[in-house]
């Protein structure tokens, strides 16, 4: 459903036939063809438990990091939901400060806890969990704890399964052939989305439209010439190959400032390594116009843009109309703030265009969860293609046990 | 008041003399000496207005982009301020859908509107503008309207300012002498700041403490030496000559994200001319350690990272004890989070030391009042002795009008 609009570059369809092919049949590739996958969705068994969830909470406390985190957070932001009962996360710091003011906010309405993590382990849910187990018990008793406790973690190993198992917690499976930045079309992101009243049926939907053409028996080289998600994977590895080393997501409504977060990290954690790898960054305009808008039109020169734009406005206040007409601005009575914003989006392009930057256009036609499933399923696969194209493997963070191991080491765990 | 740990620059005395001299002395350099110009803040007149502001209003909808807003947004959030009246942001963007938002929060409740413009003719403040007002005047009715609008502008001409003298509205003034990212010291800052119930005393109390053994007559080859302004100027020149071209902006505390926004307009907007500069980027940790982690880690390698953080943890839980150890953390039973954060903090920064990029410590003791005011100057000195180092005029921004210009022209303004 993504439209891009680049100029510079083109498909190699045969490569790109390929470099499908072996992402598809990766280990580690089974977000390919998740939105088919009905058995691991199971989409009634998590709505059914998030109508339990809704019924007996005000709150529910979302406790998980990095990939256990950001994706059904931006989703969340981006649609803007509203249900009957709020998200509230934890386990994304070690902040007392931020615990606190989630205490302070639940006050004593009721509610329930979701711990999202393969493990079990990882310091920042790990101690969340423990804080809020502890307080679900002081305020709730054992059992009803038990029963207020949903878990989201490995299918059959990990101190949180074996915990979850023991303690009888309602469970759901992160699937073992996906990484956790591809996780949140599974039952990750699905199961809190639920929860906050979001329609996951056409978030599936819209992953499905997106999917579908590049399917092995709908893919033919027609096909893949008209893929936006390979479009965009080209263009990327354009840029890149032609000295770029930074991307900056420009958006233009607050809505997805953490859809910005998370496609950070599905970037970043995919691409950055062997000391290469482009440094994903992200704004928000037209605030950032005035704010990063003098580095782009002429700082250094080695990035590029990639803008998102929607068609349809999520709303449209009309310019008012003063007589006197006090900041000279008459010239727009009679118009809207879209018309303005769509001037505004063009006027960027334009000036950065024109400033030496490279820009790539990725239109979405509103921010329905249709549109935002089909968004997510585009980055992920443009994702993929794109590390491939950079000779890294998509799948793997070597990286990251880094500043664990050293951490462990400083906490003195033997 | 922020200490700077960096092993790999020193301070060039002299030079450091001569640029601060030159940065003083600047036709844009106002703010140097602006902790001390008790006529240009008149604290005493703005406590006043402000006190008026809180009395009639449970709102108070700030109207601004870019230095009209980053700064006080940025002191508001790492503050945590909880006064009578809430301060809303407007004007920085061009979503009605954010617009709306705001109007349903007022709802049936009292408010007032603050517009910040140095023109009065910025698009997005503007229409902004023009639609409270005239919401404003069809709630209050003409007159009480006017007593609800609060100018801040340049203090002789311009649109809002020929406005605000028809009108009557209370007007504040920009200083002439210092550009919009310096400007949060002044009644652009203060203002809304002392409506949310921030002591802007004490603020000006940790610039003026930052600022004054940088004075002339104070300033001495041995006090320069200590400084630790100049010690991050140093140290991000080192880096930038070294080939870096990002910098990355990583706090430990949600508070701060806000914060970093407006680091990034100032480092941004003065450094980035010529086709040079290095791109601000930042972070919140450990959430993004566990999304940009793995690019910090392992990316390429022309990145470096200053790290902000805080003596005295903002609350501390302690890790609550469970006899059966569910999740292997017994090891951490009688320590609290803040003994945690701390080792995450040395960890990362040994980590990403091992991993090949440059890290600058700034510590600072909490986040009061004082501090943050000292730390605001700290950055606008570094920044405007930074921008010095690399050959470049740390106050002018030739850049930001590209957009605005083609902009008008798809406007079809005349």
């Amino acid at each position: 459903m993504p439209k891009v609009s680049t100029t510079d570059s083109g498909i190699n369809i045969e490569e790109a036939d390929r470099l499908l092919g072996e992402v598809m049949n990766d280990p580690m590739g089974g977000w390919f063809k998740l939105p088919f996958d009905e058995k691991t969705l199971d989409l009634s068994h998590i709505k059914a438990v998030a109508s339990r969830i809704q019924a007996s909470s005000n709150y529910l406390v979302c406790i998980g990091i990095g990939g256990s985190y950001l994706g059904h957070k931006a989703l969340l932001s981006a649609i803007s939901g509203s249900g009957i009962t709020k998200l509230l996360f934890a386990g994304n710091s070690l902040s007392s400060y931020e615990l606190l003011k989630i205490f302070e906010e639940i006050g004593h309405a009721d509610y329930s806890v979701l711990v999202i993590s393969k493990s079990g382990t990882t310091l920042e849910p790990a101690t969340a969990f423990r804080i809020f187990k502890k307080h679900l018990i002081a305020k709730y008793g054992e059992r009803e704890a038990r029963s207020r406790i949903f878990v989201t973690t490995d299918a059959e190993k990990g101190k949180l399964f074996e915990e979850a198992s023991r303690e009888e917690y309602e469970r759901f499976v992160i699937p073992d052939n996906l990484g956790g930045r591809f996780s949140v079309l599974s039952p990750v992101g699905l199961l809190p989305l639920a929860v906050a009243g979001v329609d996951i049926d056409e978030i599936i939907a819209g992953a499905r439209e997106e999917a579908e053409p590049l399917l092995p028996e709908n893919r033919t080289p027609l096909t893949l010439s008209n893929s936006d998600a390979l479009k965009y994977a080209y263009a990327r590895h354009f840029y890149r190959s032609n000295g770029a080393d930074t991307e900056i997501l420009a958006v233009f409504e607050e809505r997805l400032r953490d859809f910005s977060e998370w496609w950070k990290q599905l970037f970043g954690e995919s691409e950055g390594k062997n000391q290469s790898g482009v440094f994903p960054a992200s704004v928000v305009y037209s605030t950032d116009l005035h704010s990063l808008g003098q580095y782009l039109q002429e700082g250094r020169r080695n990035i590029f843009e990639t803008v998102v734009k929607i068609t349809t406005p999520l709303a449209n206040i009309p310019i008012p109309n003063f007589v006197d007409d006090p900041d000279g601005l008459s010239y727009l009575e009679g118009k809207n703030m879209d018309f303005i914003q769509k001037k505004a989006t063009d006027a960027t392009i334009t000036a950065h265009r024109n400033g030496g930057i490279g820009v790539i256009e990725i239109e979405i036609p509103d921010l329905s969860e249709k549109t935002l499933g089909s968004l997510i399923y585009f980055f992920e696969l443009s994702c993929a293609i794109s590390a491939k194209l950079a000779g890294v493997n998509p799948f793997d963070q070597p990286g990251v046990e880094a500043y664990k191991s050293e951490m462990f080491r400083l906490l003195g765990r033997n």
